[in-house]
């Protein structure tokens, strides 16, 4: 697969978060320099060091606010709680200006985040629809858990579903995809993002009645020469 | 897996469909006796015909209308297109009472049927609140293609993903599942099919992207002795 921008530096918003960490561990070990984004700073750099310590010393990963973090990247990954979603994006609006935007968004409602619940459409459309098409969001992501990200030793059984309007942008979570050890699968429009975001309460809701820590999903079908 | 009743007969209505031949001819295979249902008694009759040939010769298949085929049945499944999901259900309804109704139904609405559509939620809840709570619901079969259902000679890489709000029709669709040879999943309420039944969508953009003829999905990270 190619990817038609050159993907440098990434920042992980919410990247002291347990999703964020795992997604930055894999990019990190993969070579990309990673900016963890956070809104405290100390909490951020605290992060990046310990996430160097599980790789190699001289790993490029680096700790920031937000904006900062958005500012320095290439490629901007949105992977705060729902309830941050919006606010935290627009905050950095000025650092995304004709960039990617890679939303990991899932709109978990609690207590009941094992019912899908997506009144009126999906997460990221919103989040598209409030940026404005000078970013270029594809929702990507949001069925793979933290637990088998931060597990570098182990394969990790479970696919990437990718929804864009925006072709480069969904190449781009092509490649990061794979940089991850993940196959990424591009699934149609940002729209058909309403059902990869509901799906990982699916994933929640099958967790919990077959007791497993993670449950995930795999596309089945495609040879492995037609990606 | 145990079920909560005994299932001797399966209506499939729209069965002569693609979708309902494939599933009508692997429940027949595994012994159920199946009655094809539909709007035309000789079009039924002749494809309860043509499955038997494909089978023993004494295969209990049969043909009926819509009506009759529902009466005569314990497990009734609805393989209609989506435009006529509604209206046949109601046609029915007299024989759908006190019985488990599964739901096959995509909402797909052509010529986009790449892009999920789902406005308001699922079609399923929607026959749900049509019929009454005197009929158990439970969605499943929505990304299993017709391709795979009708080769017999192949296991199929695709997983059946199951919502329901009633616990006797969720553990029925598990069973039939298993009877056609594939894992069913119990994956939350009812609401849930709202992913379920958009998930088919992002199959077909899959397809039509990689040219492959039907994609599927499978659950992992559940252990085999979890199920």
């Amino acid at each position: 697969m190619h990817s038609s921008i050159r993907i440098k530096t990434i920042a992980v918003l919410g990247g002291t978060g347990r999703e964020g960490r795992g997604l930055a561990l894999r990019w990190a070990r993969a070579g990309y320099h990673v900016v963890i984004g956070g809104r405290d700073l100390v909490r951020a750099e605290t992060t990046a060091t310990t996430l160097r310590e599980k790789l190699d010393p001289m790993t490029r990963i680096s700790g920031a606010l937000n904006l900062s973090a958005a500012q320095q990247a290439d490629v901007i990954v949105l992977a705060v709680p729902f309830a941050a979603q919006l606010e935290t994006a627009l905050q950095v609006r000025s650092g995304l200006e004709g960039k990617v935007l890679i939303d990991v968004t899932v709109p978990l409602v609690p207590p009941k985040v094992e019912v899908a619940q997506l009144p009126g459409g999906s997460a990221v459309e919103r989040l598209q629809a409030a940026l404005g098409p000078e970013v270029a969001v594809v929702s990507a992501f949001q069925n793979v858990s933290a637990h088998h990200l931060a597990d570098l030793d182990h394969a990790i059984d479970c696919d990437v579903l990718i929804c864009a309007d925006d072709d480069r942008a969904a190449q781009t979570a092509v490649e990061l995809a794979e940089a991850a050890g993940l196959q990424g699968w591009r699934c149609g429009p940002l729209k058909n993002s309403l059902v990869t975001e509901g799906l990982t309460s699916l994933l929640i809701a099958i967790n919990r009645r077959y007791k497993v820590p993670s449950a995930g999903i795999r596309i089945t079908g495609v040879p492995t020469g037609a990606h």
